[in-house]
């Protein structure tokens, strides 16, 4: 257990304590002697003689949290009156809500909003279908649909586990894009049950985001759907992580002053983000590209531990045959990329590296090295967390490249539009700033959105998508 | 063509006008001589020796609206800038959209709202399966499923076309109701593929609202589905309906100090209003209830255009064995209940009711009889039209229900529920306020959605529907 502390176990504790000299001071010390990190206090009122306040604490796990309080409640003078985790609190009742954008204050309005008036617009869009778009959500509504049988690095957890994420993600998608993005939890695993109830629910969304699907599954939905539907089907744990990696991967080329085409990459994960960016990196033109899986190194002709998808791999990449583990594959490669799970290279397999070593070490929470054993040994170290530098998130592509579609009303999706992404992301960070620490921006970053869309638009109108 | 005017045709006429007394009279009386219904006058801005309005005008047509607009035009001195079509303005890019509960300003509120604090929230999920009415949407979520077969009065238009009348629900509910309902229109007609797809999005839902779907396929949808979920189905055209219904006749009973369960009753149409009108006066205990469809009046033992519905209806109602036309069915009937369409029945097939007629001709926008024929034969009349008095509107009915159930956590609905909603929608109304022109409440009325949800939520407990 890390004993990191972080605000997604953070508590808010309301306390009763006795209005004298120092006694704040005994709650501070009490909370960093519990290895608690203090945060925001407040004061809610001030009684005869009291104080009532809330002290917001992160800490490092659930037990961590109660060790917290029980701590507080130990100090004479203070009472603790409740302590809310406040990830929990966050989430109640759900993150997002229906709104309407029109008042129904009386029965005129109600005879635009609803009958009769509503009539006229279903025959408009009935005789010129191309008008729902104009007339209602669909343009700017994308359904996330997950079927929850791979939830964040959680595993198989169920649709109902899996709306926690869905909703977040939709919360992402309207912050950061403006997107009206609803949550489709499917209580089926069946591929054929999964495309037929997507194609059903079509008609009033603008585009399908796929979360959370677990592989080979993944591959053959979203292929089949891009087949039928005349929407953007895009599947984000493939792609928006793909196009993540590759704007990174752009950027170190910009770095170290060499082509993104003569890197030696090794991958290790073939689930669906390391097939996604196994592919892109191929279509991209980068040759020595080696995908490791469980079973080790990816190769034609391989028997053991094959699917269809990793067939495909077979034949895109490893042009130099390279047979056996992780360690032979990573003999004289530039560049490691980790998509897999915590802890699966050593120090050791860094060394046999080329010189000026980038690692993307991205499973989360736990990358697959300590990024403290990695920093000696590499120039450039990115991961999938918030706390140390170079976050590689798909948050940085997937509302750029929704709102891009949506804009221009796209029909699909293309390989143009992951490459058009990939290199607004990187090139929002500007020659001057770029540093070994500063290969990829902030998803705060407002301008990466924006650059984004810009350039998905214009790629999707040039290539046809439209 | 019907010349009312009404605000669901109309116009707002930005107009550029000589600055010069009387000429807005001129407009004013241009718009009355083209038969048009000034409403809102507003100035914009006041230039040099000109003034800029807009001006609202009620039409009764399209074709109407432009009448208006070129009367208009004629005027010297007036200069027509824009004419926009308010209820296609309403309408624009449609009437709802997804909000945020929570904004994500920094890294700290999204490694609680996303990864990794949302992973918590999954987990507890997965370990108790009914915290996801804590943490998710899914406690106020209801999801409005159409296939567009049968939409408005206007028939088979697809589901893109029944677009607009499922957001302008979802507005009602929120509005209502203030339930998060989202509209799904599902491009399938095969009633197996309905009913899977329903149950594959269900998890993330706490009820399903059908809507628009055409009989006889909603029926086997609606008992299959509710065979099938955990949470309650309601096909608001056969239930809504019917419940409103109810209500007004639990009035109309109150009004004319008989029971309810004496009144001989024929309803005309047996699509999904119809039927569920009949079987729930019939649950109701109403014994003489006679239903008509095109082929005449329903009886047991009839062989034409029959179905499997109206064999239960034929079970379930005609006690007398009644056959023959309409005209028979209506020989000393108490209440005409019109679920079919413009003027089917005549002033003579009023003649042939009893004494202190009710009617309830519902067709909308073109009821059964003209009002203005009916008028002088009957005691008491109710449209479907919210421009004469008594509109039963399943308005009433629907917000409140749902609030009721979700309120609860209802997992299914029943009759029960049916008859609780109908009484205390009949009872906002007070004996006080009780007469023959107002036995309905308006939509408008607040207590309506309190008192039928109180009601709902009570009885579906006590029933053991949660």
């Amino acid at each position: 257990m890390t004993s990191v502390t972080s605000p997604s176990y953070s508590i808010t504790i309301r306390a009763h304590i006795e209005n004298r000299i120092g006694m704040f001071a005994k709650i501070a010390t009490a909370i960093a002697k519990a290895g608690g990190d203090l945060g925001a206090v407040d004061i809610i009122r001030v009684e005869k003689g009291k104080i009532i306040r809330d002290i917001t604490v992160n800490a490092a796990s659930e037990k961590h949290m109660k060790e917290i309080v029980e701590s507080i409640k130990k100090i004479k003078g203070v009472k603790v009156l409740s302590a809310e985790d406040r990830t929990f609190l966050v989430h109640k009742k759900g993150k997002i809500e229906v709104r309407n954008k029109i008042p129904v204050r009386n029965k005129d309005d109600l005879s635009m909003v609803y009958t009769p008036g509503v009539a006229r617009i279903c025959l408009d869009i009935h005789n010129r279908r191309e008008d729902i778009y104009r007339y209602t959500i669909k343009g700017n509504s994308v359904a996330i649909v997950t079927d929850g049988s791979r939830v964040l690095g959680l595993g198989d957890l169920g649709p109902e586990a899996a709306m926690p994420v869905m909703e977040g993600k939709a919360v992402i998608f309207k912050q950061f894009g403006g997107i009206d993005a609803f949550p489709l939890a499917l209580k089926t695993r069946d591929t054929e049950e999964i495309i037929l109830t997507v194609r059903n629910i079509s008609p009033a969304f603008g585009a399908i985001n796929l979360e959370d699907i677990s592989a080979p599954r993944c591959f053959e939905i979203e292929s089949r759907l891009r087949e039928e539907l005349d929407i953007p089907v895009f599947h984000d744990d493939q792609h928006g992580t793909a196009i993540a990696i590759s704007a990174a991967l752009i950027n170190v080329s910009r770095l170290l002053g060499r082509s993104m085409k003569e890197f030696k990459i090794v991958i290790v994960g073939a689930g669906a983000a390391g097939t996604a960016t196994a592919l892109m990196l191929s279509d991209y033109g980068v040759e020595d590209v080696i995908v490791c899986d469980r079973a080790g190194i990816i190769y034609e002709g391989r028997k053991r531990h094959m699917t269809s998808h990793k067939k495909v791999i077979a034949e895109k990449t490893n042009p130099r045959g390279v047979r056996g583990s992780i360690r032979g594959a990573m003999k004289g490669a530039n560049i490691f990329i980790g998509l897999a799970g915590p802890n699966i290279i050593t120090r050791d397999d860094l060394k046999v590296m080329a010189e000026d070593r980038v690692v993307f070490a991205l499973a989360n929470p736990v990358p697959e090295i300590p990024p403290e054993d990695a920093f000696p040994l590499v120039r450039i170290l990115a991961t999938g967390r918030s706390d140390y530098p170079n976050q590689i998130n798909n948050m940085l592509a997937f509302p750029g490249i929704f709102r891009g579609l949506l804009d221009v009303r796209a029909k699909g999706v293309n390989k143009e539009v992951y490459f058009a992404a990939a290199e607004a992301i990187a090139y929002t960070i500007s020659d001057d700033e770029l540093n070994e620490e500063y290969i990829v921006p902030s998803v705060f970053n407002k301008k990466v959105v924006n650059s984004v869309s810009q350039a998905v638009s214009k790629v999707a109108v040039e290539t046809g998508l439209t």
